[in-house]
């Protein structure tokens, strides 16, 4: 099959992959209708984990193959963490922190900018016909920022920042605005502030940011100087929901957290369910986000466009 | 009055200090019965905080004259806050977080480790009869080990490390211990770890700790060291308490924070009454913290003692 291989910081795009048999390891079989490049695929590319395989782990497809087959033929999106079930964090119910877990294209399992990937039935969820497939693409990040309200109570009364304007941020926001809590986003890029504006989310500039302000401050930009901007911003025993991932260590004042008890909250995979409902209800609109659609042979050509500043989401579209 | 000076790095004991008029601004003066050599004082001397005044921050003592006659003759422990009642902290009820505050010993107000201070009757908390001078002084920090669980859920069923077995650490092992949670102190000192066992709470090396084996870790060794024992030690989901304060940057690698969802809580300044309760009940035992009185006379040998390797808690008498 086709897919994009990366290894050694290189990406190229193959036509000689073999295709996937999830049926050897009890696993659905699933043709990819449209796959997202992340920001967590840019930083793989740049060595930010020791990754060699297909990447990608935002997608939509079609069952082709199932141990249950009643999943056949149905549209899917899937959580990318595949769990073992017996560890000490599955056992706890922790299953996107399995110790000996498997990540869709980013730990020790091929991905989904190919034609086919395979996934335990356990992560599949059904797609409503409501939500067309560039949509359901953004299922998994959705789900990422829904994360946010399982970890903390935001809700009416709370002020809260977004630090960051990308795509991520854009989905945070969105699905915080929903809360009824007092929202602001601090973004650098006037395009990306204007596709807020247009949700009613009211932006900022981060040197507007009053110091102190905010009871919440999700942290979602992807470099170092975020958690500076929001550790200015936060309250006296606010907290700081840290959502970036990139190589290399921070230097933070340890103490002054100590002294202003804020609280700090890693933040990663969400929950599904609730990603599904939100785009089914249509209460966040992701298709702004969509900045370009590339067909699999081009993907390289579409890292390169997805890395640019300025530049949202970007699709590849394996039928092409 | 007879009080300890610091100015630029240095410490003295001086004669000629005024006497502080708590009525000047409808404040309380105490006479001090004893008062406390907290790391925080040493932190200070290092440069900590550009402090210049009387230091000390833990004490008991005897209220002298008071705006509400009635506190005249008692015997307290006050917090260390002095607030203002009007600011933005204040009005949402976190006066420790008082934005104009100032603090016993530590900012803009002059401390503990002399004959005299003054405080605001709020801050004041009358000590039961049956807590000793010596013990009542461990008031402040127990109220400060004692503030974990008001920020922390921490019961049966909890497994939770305490990362450093000096005076602090003692303390919140000893509250902690009160949960009923699963309990380990990782310590480098055999005899702190001794008083510790004593006390019927099992303690280990750090190197003996089994890596993310832990729902809570609390941080309190004093140095940046403490968050990489803490951080190994601590589960996925699970969350860390920093209680370290000290000069200078940590590096941390945040995006791990994220992958494994860890939450760190910065904890400062607790409670009062239920420190004095636990005082009052027996339920906790500081005495044998107490490694020296110092004559206040003699504060400048008493913080050189303080600040040896493996002493605890140092005492000042300013009686005497």
């Amino acid at each position: 099959m086709r897919g994009v291989w990366l290894a050694d910081k290189t990406l190229d795009v193959r036509d000689d992959l073999p295709d996937p048999d999830g049926g050897d390891r009890g696993e659905a079989t699933i043709r990819v209708l449209r796959s997202g490049i992340c920001n967590t695929d840019l930083e793989l590319l740049r060595g930010y984990y020791p990754f060699a395989g297909i990447p990608g782990h935002e997608f939509v497809g079609v069952v082709e193959e199932a141990p249950d087959r009643t999943w056949i033929g149905r549209r899917v999106v899937g959580e990318i963490n595949a769990a073992c079930g017996t560890c000490r964090a599955c056992i706890a119910g922790r299953k996107t922190h399995c110790e000996e877990r498997t990540v869709l294209g980013i730990v020790a399992r091929n991905g989904a900018h190919a034609q086919r990937l395979t996934l335990p039935l356990a992560n599949l969820h059904a797609v409503p016909q409501g939500v067309s497939d560039d949509e359901a693409v953004f299922v998994e990040p959705l789900a990422a920022a829904l994360e946010i309200q399982d970890q903390v109570e935001i809700g009416t009364g709370h002020a809260v920042l977004v630090v960051g304007d990308g795509k991520l941020g854009n989905l945070i926001a969105q699905t915080l605005k929903l809360t009824g809590c007092e929202l602001r986003v601090a973004g650098r890029h006037q395009n990306k502030r204007d596709l807020l504006e247009a949700r009613g989310i009211r932006t900022m500039a981060a040197k507007e940011v009053r110091p102190g302000s905010f009871d919440v401050v999700v942290e979602c930009t992807g470099h170092p100087e975020g958690l500076t901007i929001a550790r200015a911003a936060v309250r006296p025993r606010g907290t700081i929901v840290l959502k970036s991932t990139y190589a290399g260590d921070t230097r933070v004042n340890l103490s002054s957290i100590v002294v202003d008890e804020i609280t700090l909250v890693g933040s990663r995979c969400g929950p599904f369910p609730p990603a599904v409902d939100r785009l089914a209800r249509r209460l966040v609109d992701v298709t702004p986000l969509i900045h370009a659609t590339f067909p699999l042979s081009s993907a390289v050509e579409a890292f390169q466009y997805a890395a640019q500043s300025g530049v949202l989401k970007v699709l590849l579209d394996p039928e092409h």
